[in-house]
């Protein structure tokens, strides 16, 4: 997976996703940029990668793509699929927020609720599409949905070229991998991660993709439980950075990013803010991916 | 009032806003632009007009500057005071939601309650100025807040050029006419009004500043009875359209607002939107302005 691939998916999906805005703001006397992806079509970035990865690999019989998720990707195929004239059927675990279910069926897909975690879904949704015959999308562990991700970054060099360095959040780490790719050597990618859900952190530390715990309040956007193998190989290669909050920095962070930019995100996109908010993030003005707001929770 | 006032004011208070982003962004298959003025310092562009008069009034007695309003106005002044090391005395009437209140109260401002509607707190605003010596800065009928108002039309004709129409929601106007004299004769402004809180239509009828009606759930924002002499003369002499929305419209704009676009805004900030959403306000590519997000309305 190369940067023409990155170029290729820019092109294949412009006339679909939103080129979310920039927001370039100072918060207590730091300069900070904030990608807006929560206003992606969906509410989340997802929909860049499932769009590209569904164009990419075509449905399966009877027009039909699967897909497992803890919501946000399974919107983004649910979305893709009704924009192309398909059907998709979608596996939720148990963790999954009612809200993103019920956008999710609003799409026109079949939702099914399976397992306990994402890991449980995926199982019954991998089975699914062997017996259908349909096309099985994984979430992050497939170079078109990782290169889709990655157009994330193309936008990004454009519209805030003074960046030095783009922090996100880290669930199987295919916005990660997709962002290294895309920005380059030169920029690195912080990935922040909360500590009780950290499949980058204890990849890095084991060598290679291992099982984490998944305990966090962004579980279901995150709650990927190991590292995927092609997002692993592209963020070993790349200029990555690491970065560990807990429940009660992201917490704060979501409410902050309410209080004193009205944006309302879920706990996930609240990640690499609540790392940048602790000084974790490198850079003199870092930019921040906030990657979605479909979230139960209501700001007040 | 001219186009070399917005001019002054953005380089004035450059270095105190947010230059907001624009999304660009297509619905039911008709582009659309939003500047996200709901992102704003203070959640809402008062704080623009605010900060600019608060600095070419300059303060009075005592470094106090005097302000009443819904709320946001208020938000605006006791923020730019902080930032100037002045004190600010805010005037809110009875129909300002405690959201707004406690947030003037947390930027340092002594904060009064009085009477049933903007007026009625306007008049023991001027009272207590007149008493304490402190600077009044009204919140729309005053040139420096209207230039400050101005600064969104600039940012607006550099961000999106191709929007051949900028829709605003009206209360005292101090909006609708800075950009009216920043985006010249060229461009229209579609003044949106509640039909139960339109002072501007109200003053186009009778040909001039007349009160009307205040009775919508946008009021604490739009609450103004009587269009500003000011706002009213440089709107009667520039390319302005007006379009009138209903209550249950509001309603409907802010919730798909938040469904579709993720963006949480208070009800005056849905009223261009209503607008378009009902096809009355022309232009083949608008761009609408989302004034403000402080809201105690929570997002579902």
């Amino acid at each position: 997976m190369t940067s023409d691939d990155v170029r290729e998916a820019a092109a294949r999906i412009g006339p679909y996703v939103r080129t979310t805005p920039v927001l370039d703001t100072e918060l207590d006397g730091r300069p900070l940029s904030l990608k807006l992806e929560n206003l992606q079509v969906t509410g989340s970035f997802k929909f860049r990668g499932a769009l590209n990865g569904v164009l990419v690999r075509g449905a399966g019989a009877g027009g039909q793509v699967v897909a497992a998720s803890g919501g946000n990707h399974g919107l983004g195929v649910a979305t893709a699929a009704r924009l192309l004239n398909l059907s998709a059927t979608i596996y939720l675990p148990a963790t999954t927020p009612e809200a993103k279910a019920r956008r999710i069926a609003a799409q026109g897909a079949r939702v099914v609720r399976h397992g306990e975690d994402y890991a449980g879904a995926e199982a019954a949704a991998r089975a699914w599409a062997d017996r259908s015959g349909g096309s099985y999308l994984h979430a992050y562990d497939d170079p078109a949905v990782i290169a889709g991700q990655g157009t994330i970054g193309l936008e990004i060099a454009r519209q805030a070229p003074w960046c030095d360095s783009v922090a996100v959040s880290v669930g199987g780490g295919g916005l990660a991998a997709g962002l290294s790719v895309s920005l380059g050597p030169d920029r690195p990618v912080v990935a922040a991660e909360p500590e009780r859900c950290n499949s980058l952190h204890a990849a890095f530390s084991a060598g290679g993709p291992v099982d984490a715990p998944v305990d966090s309040a962004a579980a279901s956007a995150l709650g990927a439980a190991r590292i995927g193998r092609h997002p692993f190989a592209l963020l070993s290669s790349g200029n990555v950075q690491l970065a560990l909050v807990t429940e009660r920095e992201i917490t704060q962070a979501r409410d902050r990013l309410w209080e004193e930019l009205r944006l309302a995100v879920e706990p996930a996109a609240a990640v690499p803010f609540a790392a940048w908010l602790a000084g974790r993030v490198p850079g003199r003005h870092p930019c921040l991916v906030l990657c979605g707001a479909n979230t139960d929770w209501l700001p007040q």
